[in-house]
């Protein structure tokens, strides 16, 4: 898989949101974070709106690509604990390296006021959610991309929260065990939303509720 | 209760965080939106971080008048139910006058950068936390403030999605439904962390690692 100028600003484009904000994301920043002559961002992305969609859509692909990679690595018959144990992975990695989530909650805000980004993240937010339905049908759980929405959205909630605070209030507030937290996230989608046809599912959450 | 001039200047700066981003947030906008003479909130304001510090203390300070109105207008016993209602009401407020909600996830992600943003957002979550586990409390409801800033940041994740990507991405990800997804947010951290008044989180983590 080649990766071409475009992408490599992009990378670019997502590091430098990541690192400085929205605030922070000018074309002139993100040559200069490519080391690329002044000029070529804005050759490629003429307009805010392009450069913030072009980071959009490099996340999407990213992101395919990783669920790709992480299904040609998965057993045929994953176990729904497999896949719950996925997401305090995933939480963990979004706080050791929280360049691309920070990205993404940056795309987020620029997409209230954007039409052009909101478009563009919304083609995002659906194939994340169709990437993780695809995992829990895997393991032959119930809930499809709604569900695996709602779980995307709290996610980004949880993670924004777990970079944002200091470590003596996530404490208070019960957001300091990345552990936990992804197994909660994974199960807070299952009982209210999941109908009661398999077996799995409706087991694993009669265990909770009687522990 | 007397607004001062102080409050003003912070209502202003959460008002233009929330239209314009951290991005637009300068001390000349805040004096614009103001009407105040030029200079005026650098004089009470020196720095941006000391911006940022007093819009989110008065976004805790407003968050618990509203917290206390509400408990002056709610019956001594609250059900569980009428609790659980709380959260679409919350939900749908939010999607119709996002102002805070929004200032408050452009404060989050400053916060990231900004120890001193960050320190003041971290007392903010705490007493978001602690005034939704006082309403929980009321209800006869397990679960304290470590339970209510998961539901914090689960709900944050929702509106923020809610506000940021286009209506028909919402309906193939599952977030379309203020009512029902309120209605999930609380029920989210109920059945994982409280499942009943003599289980406990630490008897309740057993249960998943043996699962």
């Amino acid at each position: 898989m080649t990766t071409t100028r475009r992408d490599l600003l992009c990378d670019c484009a997502i590091a430098v949101l990541a690192a400085e904000g929205g605030r922070g994301l000018t074309h002139r920043a993100v040559d200069r974070a490519a080391g690329v002559p002044t000029g070529t961002t804005k050759n490629y992305f003429p307009s805010r709106d392009a450069l913030l969609g072009g980071a959009a859509r490099r996340m999407t692909r990213l992101h395919e690509q990783a669920v790709t990679r992480l299904r040609e690595t998965t057993p045929e018959r994953v176990s729904p604990a497999e896949v719950g144990e996925l997401y305090p992975a995933l939480l963990r990695r979004s706080l050791e390296d929280p360049t691309r989530l920070l990205a993404m909650a940056e795309l987020y805000l620029e997409a209230v006021r954007r039409p052009a980004v909101r478009a563009e993240l919304g083609r995002m937010a659906v194939a994340n959610a169709e990437a993780g339905a695809g995992l829990r049908s895997a393991a032959g759980l119930a809930g499809g991309t709604r569900d695996a929405g709602v779980l995307d959205a709290y996610f980004l909630g949880v993670a924004v929260s777990m970079l944002a605070l200091p470590a003596e209030s996530l404490r208070e507030v019960g957001l300091d065990d990345p552990y936990e937290l992804g197994l909660g996230l994974f199960q807070a989608v299952v009982p209210g939303h999941a109908p009661t046809d398999t077996a799995t599912v409706a087991g694993d959450a009669a265990d909770h509720s009687s522990g």
